[in-house]
């Protein structure tokens, strides 16, 4: 790699991307980026321009020999690139108000990533993926592509699968935990050794030292735990994280208390609208005010949207990669052998050491016995998911989702599918092929 | 072993004992039975009374010179047997009615085998079995414990790995699909060549040849499949089991199609009660039946109770272990390393080589992916629970059914956990120990 | 399967054929072959003719309705036929004297199958294999290939690997151990229940139980145990064996006592020729013998010749096939995970269940820890020898070679494989194209 | 840890120690010791006397707050010590003379830590570490044990297995290889990546990049490669190598060119006699440079010795795990899942990320094909003779010989290993109890 660095940011019109932005200046010592590239569809052309010019002023501000091109050509923006950061979303809000509703009607958890809605999301992004890592291998074959669109693992491993472009997974949560546990205790995030495993947005924390000192006992009686904004508060029953013996991620409620989430949802979603309802909402409060031709800086309002820290975890990990900083992130990559029960090309969220060759997972102290069916069995369901979409394949597609967790039973999976797939019709050409 | 055999029956005063005593005396010159001693407590010696003496009759008109004796004294009964069976009931079909009704409160499929009712069951025979085991360990240590005690893939593995007893968990339901095939085939089961994967009460059929040609594909479109009398008739999704590419155990309805289970559960145990309460009637009558002096072999009757081909299982098993036959039988023996998703040491359903130094595992062909968390996901569940009924550990038994896929929610786990396991004081001393 | 079988035998002229013949007519009451097709090639015309005269007088003196056809014409041979049976020599004995003299003039072993010698008659052997298997893979696709061609394991993993063809590999090796057992203990050998594990031509026993009791001890202290006409007698040190815990194959002698082995070579070459060469001139007398028009049956002297119970392998392994019978026998097949320091496609020598469908190779119950550096180093060279056979790889012929336990230095490897492969050249063209 | 660290030299009285001593200085702003206590045996006091004064004067001269303590008494050495280093040789440089020359006269390998020679060391030394080790889980459980003495991994391996103690194995020879790579391509070691892959004495390097670039391929062209002063220079066979795909360790060697190092050694051992004869001589001389009472410094002649980069080795790691520096290092650890071929508690040498909870292994991105019959070999000869040593077992001792590649016959094993025995009956008190 050289030392003038050309980065790409697909879906370079989302509301995150001054984040990005930010952390791109204020790294630029250790990551001697010249040329950020923001590419978005047509569609988005609105939204780029707003996002682009505030992130012209930011640059600006900064005083850094850095350019800021916009564009809606994206091999333009690919060619040559060393980094390429996706953060796009297929059907837009709209889709996700789709994920979140349908299965609400069938008696299902309605959400972006998780259960029936984040396979439609898979559905409709994983084509398009691919087709940008196709231009990749013509265009920057040896670039690293830094994946944060959701659902992320499914899409990682689904490019692993069927590219050769090199890419890593990435999720604000590991980030969080250690944002939360360094205010909880006190010392800064890298004093702190946690071990994650499990998959992305299924990860349990299973081991939390300070100093050599583990805290993860006292972490079991805390009601409220890290959550995040797109989540909503369920306090954990605390005996059953103590026998446990690990902090779940704030997905897990959704497994874990399937029952009370689904009820919290059919309340709020009559009330206040789902989460992309609410989201919607600030975006176009945040589209606003990045209209603002005297703003010059990421507006404190951007952290209520959710998405904090995204930024955070992208400019660490290209700052290891190409400093071969051989530090330890928590990143979605290949299992290899990491864990026994999962096949070797699965991805999975585990610490990884970053070396300038990539992350090298490590080998995980203990996956707590309990859980192990449950990260196998959505794990299935994600490369059952990711082969229906590569395929176009309802039946792949009725399998994934009748063996999903969430579903009780294969005939509320068929009819809940075949409603999901009819509205998503637009942005699934492979499956609506003649 | 010898060619004077004694066989000690536990539970000996179960309605049926008669199908064992009829497949004893038909397979006697394969099989030099000489002895059989049915063993029961002393809250079953009015039933015990009942059937020993009718087979006492049954084997007074084969006239084969094998004797039945009639004991309350466990320790006498073992005393050189070369094979004991169970069929034993802690807690009576009261306590099944309470497995049964439970669960079905919190809004839970509530079954004998399946679900928060078969870990009640565990955690209430485990314990005793494994006091059976100590006492042929000093009185019979050679001997083969051939186990139909439900959930006999659970019982069948703490006795593994509690006991130096060698043990083999056995099942009506392979027989009853070699019954099934055959009927629909119209050739000899022996013709049949069909392949198993799973546990216990959680199988699939992955291959079915006759003749070395395929008839798989066939069974994925016949609307009922083969079914029993315990578990409720619900047609299958063809579009899914073709998808699936293999035959599920009827049991598997609990969990593809849970919501339409719990539905028939609710209804018709509000109508004419649950499974048990059916048992209960129908048993009080074949007791009825059964105190007739003049009925010297098995009633018609028996086969509307449901574990019609136990007795068939298990004098085949017995056969085939005293001749070293070497034939295939599909049985509940530790997993080793057929399937590489669980620890060798997990009781699983399979087919096997009966040699007589026990039964060989064979290499499964094929498990469909799709299925691989969910038989995890139970088996955890199980191991998890094997270790809650030998502990007496409450944290365990939550962590368990917190797991279970058809637990709703770990609140939900919590609460019935705790009325399952205070109803069922009485057969759980470890649980209550000062 | 039909009720009217063709089977072809490749090498047709060998000395072994009216063993085969033998093993058909005493078996067609199980096995109703209608036909046999001897072939050969053009050099093997003569032999032919002898050794087919024989096999028509036998067939003849029979009396059963069976046809056995000579021919050159492979393809005719080959078309429609249900089993084909390998037995054929690419470089005839000339060869094989080769492979026993050139490495004794480097201080290595020089063997048939084992060490350099085998790695030679594979290189010439597994093109020629794979020719037949792509003509069968046109006119009979669904026949099974009996394979005894040595080195029978690489040759069975080769055709594995490249060819859809159904192959099984066949040694009389286990069938000799059963043999000399029988006798040994006075009992049939279908009484015997006795474990092999490894390779071919590197296999241990590791149970031997005779009506439920181990006999394993006692065979330790037996200063000769089994043994075969190719393979120089020495004493084993019962005390190593003994601490082995299991019968090693006479074939490991050249592993276990090398020093001995080769000296032994050294000698006995010097003295009386090397084995090629003994049984060169065994041949010469059979085929003298075979001549006779008077003879209609199998004469004793073929026992010498070192091969014997090679039919009595091949026709039961048919029977089985046909039958579904479903019998224990030692076959080489893909290991599966039945040994788990192995590829999954490696071949080899275990217990199988012969079904219809095929064998099922069955889990061994133990492996002696102390020989599995040597099976995977051995497997090691085979595999990286087969792909050298294959590509016509120098390189990969040097690292299999230098890899070869039995190769005191890679330079001496280096010599030895171009000496070797010059030698050879006529029967290597893969590793001769300009 | 606090910040004032004891550290326990067992074998304080080595000629070794001043490196240790000027690591300790160089690096004492990141590793606060406070204490070195230097221990050996009554038969070692004159040696400890000269060398311990002399790091006396060397700390002296450092002018920094750090006392050197010298004692007999491994108790008071061990109590509260933070780190303790072992350097010792059971039976001093005699027995390592019997090593060398007694394999020699049966045409065998004769080495310190390979072959015969290693397991004789192995069994004089195993017990005498646990016993250490015994008094440190009484006296500082907590400590690390870094563990120098050799066959490094055997002993690592066998704590591992028989203690709490947390022990990691060292070997300066992949810092050498460092070294080595840095003067080639005149880069800091820093900067180069490079995996090893293999066991003690027993690897290869499988990558080396530099800056993002695989340098590998070069490699296999030099026609010396790295070596030391202990293993004789013999030529590599590029082609080999080549085929290879990874540099091996000179000890491979042994292994590689077992007949041409075989005649060096009786060659060199009869003109100038055997290693340890040659390294008794420069320690002669060594303590005589000592003794000076004007010395106060590392002397030059050191490096001659062999072991060289030890003390860096040492430092390095004491330094990542005190300060949780999460980089890098060679180490010999527990497989657990990084070579599948292996048992997970196979001590290994393997790249791991040093955190303060001890080295994680991190997975290898390849493992030559042709080699994992080989480590496999090595390491089941490694834990068979672990398992002789614990257990005073000579049939095991003769399974272990008998099994290693370099034997060529199991009767010279045999002999040899009687021979063996006898030499060190002073030292094996395990294998002579009546």
């Amino acid at each position: 790699m050289e030392n003038r660095l050309k980065i790409a940011v697909i879906g370079g019109g989302s509301s995150y991307t001054p984040e990005l932005i930010e952390g791109i200046i204020l790294n630029h010592a250790q990551l001697p980026v010249s040329e950020i590239w923001l590419v978005d569809i047509e569609a988005g052309k609105h939204k780029l321009e707003i996002v682009g010019n505030l992130a012209k002023r930011m640059v600006k501000k900064s005083g850094l020999p850095l350019d800021v091109h916009l564009t809606l050509n994206r091999r333009e923006a690919l060619d040559g690139a060393s980094f390429v950061s996706t953060q796009m979303r297929v059907g837009l809000l709209e889709a996700r108000i789709w994920d979140e509703r349908i299965p609400l009607k069938f008696g299902v958890i309605g959400q972006e990533t998780t259960g029936p809605g984040g396979m439609m999301k898979a559905l409709r992004t994983i084509p398009v993926l691919l087709d940008i890592c196709k231009d990749m291998e013509e265009l920057c074959p040896s670039a690293w592509l830094l994946n944060f669109t959701n659902p992320a693992g499914m899409v990682t491993e689904a490019i692993h699968k069927y590219s050769s472009i090199k890419t890593i997974g990435l999720c604000n949560a590991p980030t969080g935990v250690y944002k939360w546990l360094s205010e909880l205790f006190e010392v800064p995030a890298e004093q702190i050794y946690a071990e994650f495993v499990g998959l992305n947005h299924l990860h349990w924390v299973t081991q939390v030292s300070i100093n050599g000192e583990s805290k993860l006992e006292q972490l079991f009686y805390l009601r409220e735990g890290y959550s995040a904004k797109n989540v909503p508060q369920s306090e954990w029953n605390a005996d059953f994280i103590h026998g446990l013996g690990a902090i779940p991620s704030y997905y897990l409620k959704y497994y874990y208390l399937t029952k009370e989430m689904l009820e919290e949802q059919l309340t709020s979603s009559a009330k206040e609208g789902t989460r992309a309802e609410i989201v919607k909402r600030l975006e176009d409060e945040l589209f606003e005010l990045y209209k603002d031709p005297d703003l010059a800086e990421k507006p404190e309002q951007l952290a209520k949207r959710g998405g904090t820290y995204y930024s955070e975890a992208a400019v660490n990990l290209m700052k290891s990669l190409y400093n071969d900083t051989r530090d330890i992130q928590t990143l979605n990559v290949a299992n290899g052998r990491t864990l026994d029960f999962l096949p070797a090309d699965a991805c999975i969220e585990v610490n990884c050491v970053v070396t300038k060759q990539g992350p090298i997972p490590l080998p995980v102290s203990r996956v707590p016995v309990s859980v192990k069916g449950l990260i196998l069995a959505v794990k299935t369901y994600e490369q059952l998911a990711i082969e229906a979409a590569v395929h176009g394949d309802r039946s792949l597609a009725l399998q994934a989702l009748g063996h999903h967790p969430l579903i009780p039973s294969v005939n509320v999976a068929d009819s809940l599918l075949k409603e999901m797939l009819e509205q998503n019709k637009a942005f699934l050409p492979r499956f609506f092929q003649s």
